[in-house]
Protein backbone atom coordinates (compact mmCIF):
# COMPACT_ATOMS: atom_id res chain seq x y z
CA UNK A 1 0.00 0.00 0.00
CA UNK A 2 1.78 3.52 -0.73
CA UNK A 3 2.74 5.58 2.49
CA UNK A 4 1.94 8.53 2.99
CA UNK A 5 3.59 11.56 5.10
CA UNK A 6 0.57 14.39 6.31
CA UNK A 7 1.74 17.34 7.81
CA UNK A 8 -0.56 18.44 10.31
CA UNK A 9 -1.94 21.38 11.83
CA UNK A 10 -4.94 21.45 14.34
CA UNK A 11 -6.44 23.86 17.03
CA UNK A 12 -5.40 22.13 20.55
CA UNK A 13 -8.58 23.37 22.82
CA UNK A 14 -10.94 21.27 20.30
CA UNK A 15 -9.05 18.27 21.60
CA UNK A 16 -8.82 16.01 24.02
CA UNK A 17 -5.35 15.49 22.45
CA UNK A 18 -3.77 13.52 19.51
CA UNK A 19 -4.54 9.78 20.73
CA UNK A 20 -7.71 7.89 20.23
CA UNK A 21 -9.54 7.88 23.39
CA UNK A 22 -13.08 6.22 24.36
CA UNK A 23 -15.17 8.89 25.73
CA UNK A 24 -13.44 12.41 24.49
CA UNK A 25 -12.17 13.25 20.70
CA UNK A 26 -8.54 13.08 19.82
CA UNK A 27 -7.01 14.24 16.36
CA UNK A 28 -5.87 10.85 15.35
CA UNK A 29 -9.59 9.78 15.33
CA UNK A 30 -11.01 12.37 13.18
CA UNK A 31 -8.16 11.97 11.10
CA UNK A 32 -8.83 8.62 10.59
CA UNK A 33 -12.22 8.39 10.61
CA UNK A 34 -11.65 11.05 7.39
CA UNK A 35 -9.19 8.48 5.80
CA UNK A 36 -11.75 5.71 6.28
CA UNK A 37 -14.39 7.99 4.81
CA UNK A 38 -11.91 8.37 1.86
CA UNK A 39 -10.84 4.82 1.16
CA UNK A 40 -13.33 2.19 3.04
CA UNK A 41 -10.48 0.87 5.31
CA UNK A 42 -9.67 1.42 9.00
CA UNK A 43 -5.89 3.07 9.01
CA UNK A 44 -3.32 3.26 11.24
CA UNK A 45 -2.29 6.99 11.53
CA UNK A 46 1.52 7.27 13.55
CA UNK A 47 2.90 10.51 14.35
CA UNK A 48 5.67 12.30 15.35
CA UNK A 49 4.86 13.61 18.71
CA UNK A 50 1.35 12.75 20.70
CA UNK A 51 0.33 16.53 21.89
CA UNK A 52 -1.26 16.38 24.97
CA UNK A 53 -4.89 17.92 25.26
CA UNK A 54 -5.28 21.49 24.42
CA UNK A 55 -2.10 22.29 22.66
CA UNK A 56 -1.82 23.05 19.03
CA UNK A 57 0.07 21.73 16.13
CA UNK A 58 1.19 23.71 12.71
CA UNK A 59 3.64 21.25 11.61
CA UNK A 60 2.98 18.09 13.47
CA UNK A 61 3.87 14.96 10.78
CA UNK A 62 2.39 11.74 10.51
CA UNK A 63 2.05 8.27 7.96
CA UNK A 64 -0.26 6.34 7.09
CA UNK A 65 -0.94 3.54 4.27
CA UNK A 66 -3.69 4.18 2.16
CA UNK A 67 -5.37 1.59 0.02
CA UNK A 68 -5.98 3.73 -3.10
CA UNK A 69 -3.89 4.76 -5.75
CA UNK A 70 -4.23 8.69 -5.73
CA UNK A 71 -2.01 11.58 -5.89
CA UNK A 72 -1.11 12.95 -2.65
CA UNK A 73 -2.38 16.18 -3.39
CA UNK A 74 -5.85 14.45 -3.51
CA UNK A 75 -5.37 12.79 -0.29
CA UNK A 76 -4.87 16.68 1.33
CA UNK A 77 -8.12 17.47 -0.29
CA UNK A 78 -10.33 14.47 0.69
CA UNK A 79 -9.09 14.68 3.74
CA UNK A 80 -9.64 18.46 4.25
CA UNK A 81 -13.23 17.43 2.94
CA UNK A 82 -13.72 14.84 5.56
CA UNK A 83 -12.36 16.14 8.70
CA UNK A 84 -15.02 18.70 8.21
CA UNK A 85 -15.80 20.70 10.94
CA UNK A 86 -13.23 19.88 13.15
CA UNK A 87 -10.30 22.38 13.26
CA UNK A 88 -7.65 20.39 11.97
CA UNK A 89 -5.86 20.19 8.37
CA UNK A 90 -3.76 18.49 6.52
CA UNK A 91 -1.37 21.40 5.29
CA UNK A 92 0.84 19.07 2.74
CA UNK A 93 0.92 15.10 1.62
CA UNK A 94 3.13 13.55 -0.08
CA UNK A 95 4.10 9.73 -1.33
CA UNK A 96 7.00 8.58 0.75
CA UNK A 97 8.87 5.13 0.93
CA UNK A 98 7.01 2.33 2.27
CA UNK A 99 10.11 2.73 5.42
CA UNK A 100 9.67 5.87 6.26
CA UNK A 101 8.19 6.00 9.95
CA UNK A 102 6.74 9.39 11.35
CA UNK A 103 7.54 8.67 14.77
CA UNK A 104 10.56 6.36 14.99
CA UNK A 105 12.58 8.02 12.35
CA UNK A 106 12.07 11.73 13.50
CA UNK A 107 15.39 12.75 14.61
CA UNK A 108 14.38 16.76 16.30
CA UNK A 109 10.93 17.77 17.13
CA UNK A 110 10.49 21.53 17.36
CA UNK A 111 7.96 23.29 19.85
CA UNK A 112 7.39 27.20 20.19
CA UNK A 113 5.50 28.33 23.33
CA UNK A 114 4.20 31.86 23.56
CA UNK A 115 3.89 34.38 26.41
CA UNK A 116 1.21 37.09 26.57
CA UNK A 117 3.22 39.41 29.12
CA UNK A 118 1.37 42.98 29.29
CA UNK A 119 -1.44 43.98 31.98
CA UNK A 120 -4.09 43.98 29.73
CA UNK A 121 -5.58 40.35 28.80
CA UNK A 122 -5.82 39.10 25.12
CA UNK A 123 -9.01 40.38 23.22
CA UNK A 124 -8.14 37.80 20.47
CA UNK A 125 -5.22 35.43 21.29
CA UNK A 126 -7.16 33.75 24.21
CA UNK A 127 -6.74 30.45 22.76
CA UNK A 128 -3.61 30.78 21.50
CA UNK A 129 -1.11 31.90 24.33
CA UNK A 130 -0.82 32.26 28.44
CA UNK A 131 -1.62 35.48 29.64
CA UNK A 132 1.47 36.62 32.46
CA UNK A 133 0.25 39.80 33.21
CA UNK A 134 3.61 40.91 35.63
CA UNK A 135 6.73 41.92 34.00
CA UNK A 136 8.55 38.93 32.82
CA UNK A 137 12.83 39.52 32.81
CA UNK A 138 13.13 37.85 29.82
CA UNK A 139 17.16 38.21 29.95
CA UNK A 140 17.20 36.00 33.68
CA UNK A 141 14.73 33.62 32.01
CA UNK A 142 17.19 32.79 28.88
CA UNK A 143 19.90 32.48 31.15
CA UNK A 144 18.59 29.65 33.46
CA UNK A 145 17.60 28.72 30.35
CA UNK A 146 20.65 28.22 29.05
CA UNK A 147 21.59 25.64 31.60
CA UNK A 148 19.18 23.52 30.70
CA UNK A 149 20.60 23.09 26.95
CA UNK A 150 22.76 19.90 26.70
CA UNK A 151 22.39 16.48 27.92
CA UNK A 152 20.45 16.19 31.53
CA UNK A 153 18.75 13.70 33.82
CA UNK A 154 15.00 16.39 33.13
CA UNK A 155 13.38 14.29 36.03
CA UNK A 156 12.06 17.66 37.22
CA UNK A 157 10.40 18.90 34.65
CA UNK A 158 8.83 15.25 33.88
CA UNK A 159 5.44 14.84 34.81
CA UNK A 160 3.82 11.38 36.24
CA UNK A 161 2.68 8.76 33.29
CA UNK A 162 5.85 9.63 30.98
CA UNK A 163 6.26 6.47 29.45
CA UNK A 164 10.08 6.99 28.24
CA UNK A 165 12.74 4.94 29.26
CA UNK A 166 15.12 7.01 30.28
CA UNK A 167 14.44 10.89 32.38
CA UNK A 168 17.99 11.87 30.24
CA UNK A 169 17.18 13.42 27.40
CA UNK A 170 19.79 16.15 24.95
CA UNK A 171 17.90 19.81 24.96
CA UNK A 172 19.37 21.36 21.73
CA UNK A 173 17.67 24.50 22.01
CA UNK A 174 15.98 26.80 24.19
CA UNK A 175 15.58 30.60 23.02
CA UNK A 176 13.61 33.23 24.35
CA UNK A 177 12.13 35.89 21.65
CA UNK A 178 9.99 38.93 22.22
CA UNK A 179 7.87 40.76 19.37
CA UNK A 180 6.01 43.28 21.22
CA UNK A 181 4.13 42.25 23.96
CA UNK A 182 4.68 38.48 23.21
CA UNK A 183 7.03 36.47 24.24
CA UNK A 184 8.15 33.75 22.17
CA UNK A 185 9.82 30.74 22.92
CA UNK A 186 11.44 28.25 20.64
CA UNK A 187 12.42 24.65 21.88
CA UNK A 188 14.41 22.10 19.54
CA UNK A 189 15.04 18.10 20.83
CA UNK A 190 15.60 14.96 19.71
CA UNK A 191 13.07 13.87 21.85
CA UNK A 192 10.83 15.36 25.17
CA UNK A 193 9.57 13.80 28.47
CA UNK A 194 6.15 14.11 29.24
CA UNK A 195 4.53 17.66 30.02
CA UNK A 196 8.85 18.68 29.56
CA UNK A 197 7.97 21.80 27.54
CA UNK A 198 5.24 23.22 29.55
CA UNK A 199 6.94 22.46 32.81
CA UNK A 200 10.46 24.33 31.66
CA UNK A 201 8.43 27.24 30.66
CA UNK A 202 6.30 27.04 34.01
CA UNK A 203 9.52 26.74 35.76
CA UNK A 204 11.48 30.07 33.69
CA UNK A 205 8.74 32.08 34.47
CA UNK A 206 9.64 31.99 37.92
CA UNK A 207 12.72 33.09 36.97
CA UNK A 208 10.81 35.55 35.19
CA UNK A 209 8.56 36.68 37.52
CA UNK A 210 11.69 37.05 39.74
CA UNK A 211 10.34 34.71 42.37
CA UNK A 212 13.38 32.66 41.46
CA UNK A 213 16.59 33.41 41.23
CA UNK A 214 19.45 31.87 39.12
CA UNK A 215 20.59 29.52 41.67
CA UNK A 216 17.37 28.01 42.72
CA UNK A 217 16.47 27.33 39.30
CA UNK A 218 20.08 25.20 39.17
CA UNK A 219 18.79 23.63 42.16
CA UNK A 220 15.25 22.52 40.95
CA UNK A 221 17.06 21.02 37.74
CA UNK A 222 19.62 19.16 40.01
CA UNK A 223 16.66 17.87 42.14
CA UNK A 224 15.68 15.27 39.72
CA UNK A 225 12.59 15.77 41.16
CA UNK A 226 9.27 16.91 39.50
CA UNK A 227 7.97 18.42 42.94
CA UNK A 228 11.21 20.52 43.09
CA UNK A 229 10.24 22.33 39.43
CA UNK A 230 7.86 25.42 38.85
CA UNK A 231 3.83 24.83 38.13
CA UNK A 232 3.39 23.12 34.23
CA UNK A 233 2.45 26.30 31.70
CA UNK A 234 -1.17 26.03 30.75
CA UNK A 235 -1.74 23.74 26.99
CA UNK A 236 -3.09 26.74 25.07
CA UNK A 237 0.41 28.42 24.51
CA UNK A 238 2.33 25.19 22.87
CA UNK A 239 2.66 24.35 19.33
CA UNK A 240 4.29 21.66 17.53
CA UNK A 241 6.21 23.32 15.23
CA UNK A 242 8.17 20.67 13.27
CA UNK A 243 9.66 17.20 12.86
CA UNK A 244 12.50 16.89 11.12
CA UNK A 245 14.23 13.56 9.05
CA UNK A 246 17.94 14.22 8.71
CA UNK A 247 20.80 13.06 7.05
CA UNK A 248 22.15 10.92 10.04
CA UNK A 249 18.76 8.88 9.30
CA UNK A 250 19.23 8.92 5.69
CA UNK A 251 23.32 7.35 5.75
CA UNK A 252 21.69 4.62 7.85
CA UNK A 253 19.59 3.52 4.73
CA UNK A 254 16.19 5.65 5.60
CA UNK A 255 14.01 7.71 3.32
CA UNK A 256 15.41 11.47 2.46
CA UNK A 257 12.66 13.43 3.16
CA UNK A 258 13.83 15.85 0.56
CA UNK A 259 12.85 12.92 -1.64
CA UNK A 260 9.07 12.62 -0.53
CA UNK A 261 7.63 15.42 -2.88
CA UNK A 262 8.24 13.02 -6.04
CA UNK A 263 5.09 10.88 -5.60
CA UNK B 1 -12.56 66.02 33.49
CA UNK B 2 -9.47 64.52 33.04
CA UNK B 3 -9.44 63.18 29.78
CA UNK B 4 -8.02 59.34 28.43
CA UNK B 5 -6.70 57.96 25.61
CA UNK B 6 -7.39 54.17 25.35
CA UNK B 7 -5.48 51.86 22.86
CA UNK B 8 -7.72 48.45 21.80
CA UNK B 9 -7.72 45.38 20.94
CA UNK B 10 -10.68 43.26 19.98
CA UNK B 11 -12.02 40.65 18.25
CA UNK B 12 -14.17 41.41 15.14
CA UNK B 13 -16.35 38.79 14.77
CA UNK B 14 -17.61 39.25 17.92
CA UNK B 15 -19.06 42.73 17.22
CA UNK B 16 -21.31 44.20 14.81
CA UNK B 17 -18.44 46.67 14.59
CA UNK B 18 -17.85 49.64 16.16
CA UNK B 19 -20.77 51.63 16.21
CA UNK B 20 -23.51 51.14 19.11
CA UNK B 21 -26.81 49.81 17.80
CA UNK B 22 -29.77 49.44 18.46
CA UNK B 23 -30.55 45.63 18.39
CA UNK B 24 -26.71 44.09 17.83
CA UNK B 25 -23.49 45.00 20.04
CA UNK B 26 -21.06 47.12 19.24
CA UNK B 27 -17.32 47.23 20.48
CA UNK B 28 -18.23 51.05 21.65
CA UNK B 29 -21.07 50.03 23.80
CA UNK B 30 -18.95 47.35 26.12
CA UNK B 31 -16.64 50.00 26.28
CA UNK B 32 -19.34 52.58 27.38
CA UNK B 33 -21.12 50.48 29.97
CA UNK B 34 -18.08 49.61 31.33
CA UNK B 35 -16.93 52.91 31.92
CA UNK B 36 -20.25 53.84 33.24
CA UNK B 37 -19.72 51.04 35.90
CA UNK B 38 -16.39 52.32 36.92
CA UNK B 39 -17.25 55.92 37.31
CA UNK B 40 -21.12 56.46 37.10
CA UNK B 41 -21.16 58.60 34.28
CA UNK B 42 -22.78 58.65 30.77
CA UNK B 43 -19.49 58.61 28.39
CA UNK B 44 -19.41 59.28 25.62
CA UNK B 45 -16.71 57.69 23.44
CA UNK B 46 -14.96 59.30 20.25
CA UNK B 47 -12.63 56.52 18.34
CA UNK B 48 -10.39 56.87 15.12
CA UNK B 49 -11.60 54.75 12.62
CA UNK B 50 -15.12 52.94 12.72
CA UNK B 51 -14.48 49.71 12.34
CA UNK B 52 -17.19 47.50 10.52
CA UNK B 53 -19.31 44.07 11.40
CA UNK B 54 -16.31 41.50 12.07
CA UNK B 55 -13.24 43.60 11.81
CA UNK B 56 -10.34 43.58 14.63
CA UNK B 57 -8.58 45.95 15.64
CA UNK B 58 -5.07 45.45 17.69
CA UNK B 59 -4.10 49.04 17.91
CA UNK B 60 -7.67 51.17 17.66
CA UNK B 61 -7.48 54.36 19.45
CA UNK B 62 -10.43 56.02 21.44
CA UNK B 63 -10.74 59.30 24.05
CA UNK B 64 -13.21 59.56 26.64
CA UNK B 65 -13.81 62.49 29.60
CA UNK B 66 -14.31 60.61 33.10
CA UNK B 67 -15.31 62.45 36.17
CA UNK B 68 -13.05 60.83 38.55
CA UNK B 69 -9.63 61.51 40.03
CA UNK B 70 -7.37 58.15 38.90
CA UNK B 71 -4.26 57.18 37.62
CA UNK B 72 -4.41 55.98 33.99
CA UNK B 73 -3.40 52.26 34.57
CA UNK B 74 -6.24 52.08 37.10
CA UNK B 75 -8.68 53.02 34.45
CA UNK B 76 -7.12 50.19 31.81
CA UNK B 77 -7.31 47.69 34.67
CA UNK B 78 -10.83 48.75 35.51
CA UNK B 79 -12.21 48.68 32.40
CA UNK B 80 -10.42 45.78 31.59
CA UNK B 81 -12.90 44.02 34.60
CA UNK B 82 -15.78 45.69 33.28
CA UNK B 83 -15.76 44.77 29.62
CA UNK B 84 -15.75 40.79 30.30
CA UNK B 85 -16.63 38.76 29.00
CA UNK B 86 -16.57 40.54 25.71
CA UNK B 87 -13.30 40.16 23.83
CA UNK B 88 -12.13 43.41 23.63
CA UNK B 89 -9.47 45.03 26.11
CA UNK B 90 -7.97 48.20 27.17
CA UNK B 91 -4.06 47.46 26.12
CA UNK B 92 -2.67 51.25 27.04
CA UNK B 93 -4.42 54.04 28.86
CA UNK B 94 -2.62 57.61 29.09
CA UNK B 95 -3.54 60.69 30.17
CA UNK B 96 -3.90 63.49 27.03
CA UNK B 97 -4.34 67.44 27.09
CA UNK B 98 -8.21 68.03 27.18
CA UNK B 99 -8.38 69.50 23.17
CA UNK B 100 -6.84 65.86 22.28
CA UNK B 101 -9.16 64.61 19.42
CA UNK B 102 -9.15 60.44 18.90
CA UNK B 103 -10.97 61.17 15.36
CA UNK B 104 -10.35 64.44 14.48
CA UNK B 105 -6.53 64.98 15.32
CA UNK B 106 -5.43 61.67 13.76
CA UNK B 107 -3.49 61.89 11.04
CA UNK B 108 -2.93 58.56 9.69
CA UNK B 109 -4.23 55.37 10.36
CA UNK B 110 -2.72 51.57 9.52
CA UNK B 111 -4.32 49.13 8.51
CA UNK B 112 -3.35 45.01 7.49
CA UNK B 113 -5.31 42.70 5.54
CA UNK B 114 -4.55 38.75 6.18
CA UNK B 115 -4.86 36.33 3.51
CA UNK B 116 -3.49 32.53 4.02
CA UNK B 117 -2.95 31.10 0.55
CA UNK B 118 -2.35 27.86 0.66
CA UNK B 119 -4.73 24.60 -0.61
CA UNK B 120 -5.42 23.55 2.71
CA UNK B 121 -7.93 25.96 5.07
CA UNK B 122 -7.08 27.68 8.14
CA UNK B 123 -7.11 25.01 11.15
CA UNK B 124 -6.06 28.03 14.13
CA UNK B 125 -6.59 31.22 11.49
CA UNK B 126 -10.01 30.26 10.42
CA UNK B 127 -11.52 33.70 11.89
CA UNK B 128 -8.28 35.39 11.33
CA UNK B 129 -7.51 35.85 7.83
CA UNK B 130 -9.63 34.91 4.31
CA UNK B 131 -8.71 31.97 3.05
CA UNK B 132 -7.82 31.68 -0.63
CA UNK B 133 -7.11 28.47 -2.27
CA UNK B 134 -5.62 29.39 -5.66
CA UNK B 135 -2.17 30.34 -5.88
CA UNK B 136 -1.37 34.05 -5.70
CA UNK B 137 1.10 36.00 -8.20
CA UNK B 138 2.16 38.47 -5.30
CA UNK B 139 4.48 40.44 -7.35
CA UNK B 140 1.86 41.76 -9.85
CA UNK B 141 -0.48 42.54 -6.97
CA UNK B 142 2.20 44.49 -5.82
CA UNK B 143 2.70 46.27 -8.88
CA UNK B 144 -0.97 46.75 -9.22
CA UNK B 145 -1.13 48.35 -5.94
CA UNK B 146 1.84 50.78 -6.45
CA UNK B 147 -0.60 52.26 -8.68
CA UNK B 148 -2.99 52.59 -6.12
CA UNK B 149 -0.32 54.85 -4.34
CA UNK B 150 -0.95 58.77 -4.42
CA UNK B 151 -3.72 60.61 -4.51
CA UNK B 152 -7.28 59.53 -6.58
CA UNK B 153 -10.05 59.38 -7.06
CA UNK B 154 -10.94 56.26 -5.22
CA UNK B 155 -14.81 56.01 -5.81
CA UNK B 156 -13.94 52.20 -7.41
CA UNK B 157 -13.36 50.99 -3.80
CA UNK B 158 -15.85 52.93 -2.11
CA UNK B 159 -18.80 51.34 -0.51
CA UNK B 160 -22.67 52.31 -0.58
CA UNK B 161 -23.54 54.27 2.68
CA UNK B 162 -19.59 56.69 2.85
CA UNK B 163 -20.45 59.40 4.36
CA UNK B 164 -17.23 61.08 3.12
CA UNK B 165 -17.57 64.30 1.07
CA UNK B 166 -15.12 63.39 -1.49
CA UNK B 167 -13.70 60.15 -2.99
CA UNK B 168 -10.80 61.50 -3.14
CA UNK B 169 -8.02 59.92 -0.72
CA UNK B 170 -4.38 59.55 -0.65
CA UNK B 171 -3.15 56.18 -0.12
CA UNK B 172 0.91 56.24 1.76
CA UNK B 173 1.33 52.43 1.63
CA UNK B 174 0.08 49.28 -0.03
CA UNK B 175 2.68 46.95 0.57
CA UNK B 176 2.43 42.50 0.35
CA UNK B 177 4.69 40.36 2.34
CA UNK B 178 4.89 37.37 2.20
CA UNK B 179 5.34 34.91 5.46
CA UNK B 180 5.06 31.02 4.69
CA UNK B 181 1.47 30.80 3.60
CA UNK B 182 0.46 34.11 5.09
CA UNK B 183 0.47 37.04 2.39
CA UNK B 184 0.23 40.27 4.77
CA UNK B 185 -1.19 43.44 3.21
CA UNK B 186 0.44 46.79 5.05
CA UNK B 187 -2.23 49.85 4.26
CA UNK B 188 -1.24 53.47 5.19
CA UNK B 189 -3.42 56.76 4.51
CA UNK B 190 -4.46 59.97 6.64
CA UNK B 191 -7.75 58.56 5.70
CA UNK B 192 -10.42 56.39 4.28
CA UNK B 193 -13.29 55.71 2.22
CA UNK B 194 -15.78 53.08 3.70
CA UNK B 195 -14.61 49.44 2.87
CA UNK B 196 -12.09 50.95 0.97
CA UNK B 197 -9.38 48.48 2.32
CA UNK B 198 -11.68 45.58 1.65
CA UNK B 199 -12.58 46.71 -1.98
CA UNK B 200 -8.89 47.34 -2.85
CA UNK B 201 -7.54 43.91 -1.24
CA UNK B 202 -10.98 42.23 -3.11
CA UNK B 203 -9.52 43.92 -6.25
CA UNK B 204 -6.51 43.02 -6.12
CA UNK B 205 -7.06 39.22 -5.33
CA UNK B 206 -8.31 39.67 -9.40
CA UNK B 207 -4.62 40.56 -10.35
CA UNK B 208 -3.20 37.49 -8.05
CA UNK B 209 -5.33 34.52 -9.18
CA UNK B 210 -4.63 36.11 -12.85
CA UNK B 211 -8.52 36.89 -13.87
CA UNK B 212 -7.52 40.57 -14.16
CA UNK B 213 -4.19 41.60 -15.62
CA UNK B 214 -2.50 44.78 -15.20
CA UNK B 215 -4.21 47.43 -17.61
CA UNK B 216 -7.74 46.06 -16.23
CA UNK B 217 -6.91 46.35 -12.78
CA UNK B 218 -5.81 50.15 -13.93
CA UNK B 219 -9.26 50.94 -15.82
CA UNK B 220 -11.48 49.55 -12.66
CA UNK B 221 -9.41 52.75 -11.20
CA UNK B 222 -10.22 55.16 -13.81
CA UNK B 223 -13.67 53.74 -14.03
CA UNK B 224 -14.24 55.75 -10.62
CA UNK B 225 -17.14 53.50 -10.58
CA UNK B 226 -17.96 51.00 -7.73
CA UNK B 227 -19.47 48.43 -10.31
CA UNK B 228 -16.06 48.45 -12.40
CA UNK B 229 -13.81 47.03 -8.90
CA UNK B 230 -13.55 43.46 -7.65
CA UNK B 231 -15.32 41.46 -4.67
CA UNK B 232 -14.63 42.96 -0.94
CA UNK B 233 -12.69 40.53 1.31
CA UNK B 234 -14.04 39.57 3.86
CA UNK B 235 -14.12 41.48 6.97
CA UNK B 236 -12.10 38.80 9.55
CA UNK B 237 -9.06 39.43 7.41
CA UNK B 238 -9.01 43.09 8.70
CA UNK B 239 -7.22 44.75 11.34
CA UNK B 240 -6.99 48.41 12.43
CA UNK B 241 -3.45 48.41 13.25
CA UNK B 242 -2.34 51.78 14.52
CA UNK B 243 -3.81 55.86 14.33
CA UNK B 244 -0.98 58.16 14.35
CA UNK B 245 -1.08 61.59 15.67
CA UNK B 246 1.47 63.94 14.13
CA UNK B 247 2.06 66.94 15.60
CA UNK B 248 2.83 68.82 13.06
CA UNK B 249 -0.25 68.07 10.63
CA UNK B 250 -2.63 68.97 13.64
CA UNK B 251 -1.15 72.41 13.35
CA UNK B 252 -2.05 72.80 10.05
CA UNK B 253 -5.37 72.34 10.67
CA UNK B 254 -8.30 69.66 11.02
CA UNK B 255 -9.11 66.31 8.51
CA UNK B 256 -12.32 66.01 6.53
CA UNK B 257 -14.91 65.15 10.19
CA UNK B 258 -16.78 63.73 7.90
CA UNK B 259 -14.56 61.09 6.65
CA UNK B 260 -15.72 57.12 7.86
CA UNK B 261 -12.32 55.85 8.52
CA UNK B 262 -14.25 52.45 8.11
CA UNK B 263 -12.05 50.93 5.15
Amino acid sequence: MPRFKLTLEYFGPAFAGWQRQAHAMGVQQVLEDAIEKFCQQQPRLHVAGRTDAGVHALGQVAHVDIAKDVEADTVRDALNFHVRPHPVVVVECARVDDDFHARFHCTARRYRYLILNRPAPPALAAHYCWHVPRALDVPAMQEAANTLRGTHDFSTFRAQGCQSNSPIKTLDELRFEVKDAMVIVHVRAPSFLYHQVRNMVGTLAQVGTRQWDLSQFQAALAAKNRAAGGPTAPPQGLYFVAAHYDKTVLETGLPDPKDDNTA
